[in-house]
């Protein structure tokens, strides 16, 4: 697995060149993403690249790697942003947030003229909600969502950091993950979430990669493509 | 002028009776609203209340007061909430937050069984939007938002807290002030603010109020009642 996730990270680095400004996803995958754009710097491949980092965890690694960074605020837009998902059609829909990053991610990827998406073929898909979705909520009030989600039948749990603390995503908000198992219209559901009062967002990313790089088990990397 | 806002804020407190779970607004028509709950409750003609602050500046007032207080986690529903606006129509449409707590009195309001907005006279209008629009948006990111609200012409602000520093919300996010002057669509503008990838909520409350209490100068209570 290890080896599928550094393949397909690895290999989303050809899609940046010097000069541009990176957008630097979070999570397993990406990482591999992110250490090879150290490495190309390092080797003198890439020149003159700023990365904007998606979460804390990688800003810490992208510093490490001599990275340099730039914060949203400093660039106009981003050239190419690659991230991880946790579940993705063929047809560029997705799940993220396992890591609790979806919001500062999506943020990102509203600011990028490209998105690639690198995933192992596990986490390829015909239908959303196998993955547990997440939904960002503001603290206040956010016990009340919770059993409006469970009223409605959508198995929400509180994402917890350790045994006895709640997960506090990098904007100081709760994260409520949504059981769902099969979601019939994402879109409707991605609406309803977004319009919730309290809710600041979620981890449905619906048409938003350019690219999928598929990482497969025998080695090969498969490329879906708008 | 305060001496309206004084009037119209104890006369609400006529909507609570005993034993009912109270929403306390902010600001400085709520401020009497619930200066006249702690004296109703010193003086025994309401016992049994819980009150639920929608800010941390209502919350340290009511504790002074004697007010017994429940976050919204512990109770079902709020019986009475009686908050104020900063501007609104006589068709129950209003904008709210020149305070910085939109967020939290949304939040309780989606809670609230019956909801009374108290404001003087100077606060009704025939349309919104004279009154800068909130925005309340997450921190990262939120100069990427600002620019695009710049560039549809909507005279966008950052909310500033003293000369040298940004307004920071209870929830840990910004202002950004609309001035638009005249709202043509509130429907549309609150749909299309609400749908932004980094803004968590806005100051357009639409369809809230079930009564309006408004303060003369002359001293007289009007109501509007659905």
């Amino acid at each position: 697995m290890t080896n599928v996730k550094e393949t397909v990270g690895r290999k989303a680095a050809d899609y940046v060149q010097s000069g541009m400004v990176v957008g630097l996803g979070t999570g397993s995958t990406a990482y591999w993403f992110v250490d090879e754009i150290g490495r190309r710097i390092k080797s003198g491949e890439l020149t003159d690249i700023k990365g904007v980092p998606t979460s804390k965890q990688t800003e810490d690694q992208a510093r490490k790697l001599g990275i340099p960074l730039v914060t949203l605020d400093e660039i106009n837009q981003i050239d190419v942003l690659a991230d991880g998902a946790d579940e993705t059609t063929t047809d560029f829909n997705g799940i993220k947030g396992g890591g609790g990053a979806l919001l500062h991610e999506k943020i990102v990827a509203q600011n990028s003229r490209k998105i690639i998406w690198i995933v192992g073929e596990n986490k390829v898909v015909d239908y959303l909600g196998k993955f547990p979705l997440p939904v960002e909520v503001i603290q206040f009030g956010s016990w009340k969502l919770f059993k409006n989600f469970d009223r409605a039948g959508m198995n929400p749990s509180f994402r917890k950091s350790g045994r006895d603390s709640l997960f506090i995503t990098d904007s100081g908000n709760y994260i409520i993950d949504l059981h769902l198992d099969h979601i019939q219209n994402p879109q409707q559901l991605a609406f309803e979430l977004k319009n919730m009062v309290g809710v600041v967002d979620h981890g449905l990313f619906l048409n938003y990669p350019d690219v999928i790089l598929v990482g497969q088990e025998d080695g090969e990397i498969l490329i879906h493509e708008r």
